[in-house]
């Protein structure tokens, strides 16, 4: 990516472009503009892993509490982001089976009921079955372990997002 | 507000309900839900001012800047959250002389300039005139007051939208 097109991005423009790399936590891209130029998008993906390293537990929490159920509601009634949407689909999360959406939809009520925040995977990184195998083994885990292991998938989707963004940056400056 | 109402909330419905107490922050809700039962109102609005408080420098500006500006392209183009739009409309500022609008935005373009995010002031506690008589006197202040006195206003709005939803939860309550 053109390091030098985001580094010259206003607060308003970086946030309209970088507010969704964690799902719907804008504030934490409109932190890290604090910390430009970034030498590279590494640079940038680091800092945003340290802010999110930074919060207390409760923070961390809030951030997995802004994601979406995996095929749930919003799925269904059309409100996912554009990003979850596009990352659900890749994922076969758009075309289960009833029986699997049903699966699927009890494994996530039984481990939010556990873990008081919803199952959080890198769905680009995965596929329906291994979601579901993912789902089921890592609702046996401690509320520490999971905690840890979702704050590390949310560091993945924002790396996959971050790359998107870098292509479609990198397309528009070559026009 | 029935405490009680809100304790029995999870964490889906919390969000929804105050996610937008710290405008475009849902994360911030979501992070306090951790800290539930609230015995009060007040609790619950001590435990958000104290999440802010927990953040770094950077986390603060973050919040600044998911903040529209004050009668600015957010309001012409309709894009305001709900609660920002009846904010600006209460203060007059939906209905400003050309005049007025363009002196608000050459005002608004230097603070952005100087501070790095908007000037946020808690629109229903002014009115146009006092609003543009801030806006001028708190260009001057140092980066360090102007941050801590935004984050005063952050948390007056707040104050007031959690009043509103008081009085909502109470009226659905009686129903």
């Amino acid at each position: 990516m053109e390091m030098r097109v985001v580094n010259s991005m206003n607060y308003e423009e970086f946030v309209s472009v970088f507010g969704n790399v964690v799902e719907k936590c804008p504030l934490i891209a409109a932190a890290v503009w604090t910390s430009r130029p970034f030498t590279s998008l590494c640079a940038l993906e680091k800092n945003i892993g340290d802010f999110i390293d930074s919060l207390p537990r409760s923070g961390k929490e809030g951030i997995l509490r802004c994601h979406p159920n995996l095929a749930g509601r919003d799925l269904l009634q059309g409100t996912l982001s554009p990003e979850s949407l596009s990352e659900q689909n890749r994922a076969g999360l758009t075309s289960l089976t009833a029986g699997q959406r049903s699966q699927l939809s009890e494994l996530n009520a039984s481990y939010k009921n556990r873990f008081n925040f919803p199952f959080v995977i890198c769905a680009r990184m995965n596929d329906r079955d291994t979601i579901i195998q993912q789902l089921s083994s890592r609702i046996r885990n401690s509320p520490e372990q999971e905690l840890q292991i979702s704050i590390g998938e949310v560091k993945n989707i924002c790396h996959l997002r971050l790359l998107d963004i870098s292509i479609q940056v990198s397309q528009a400056t070559k026009l």
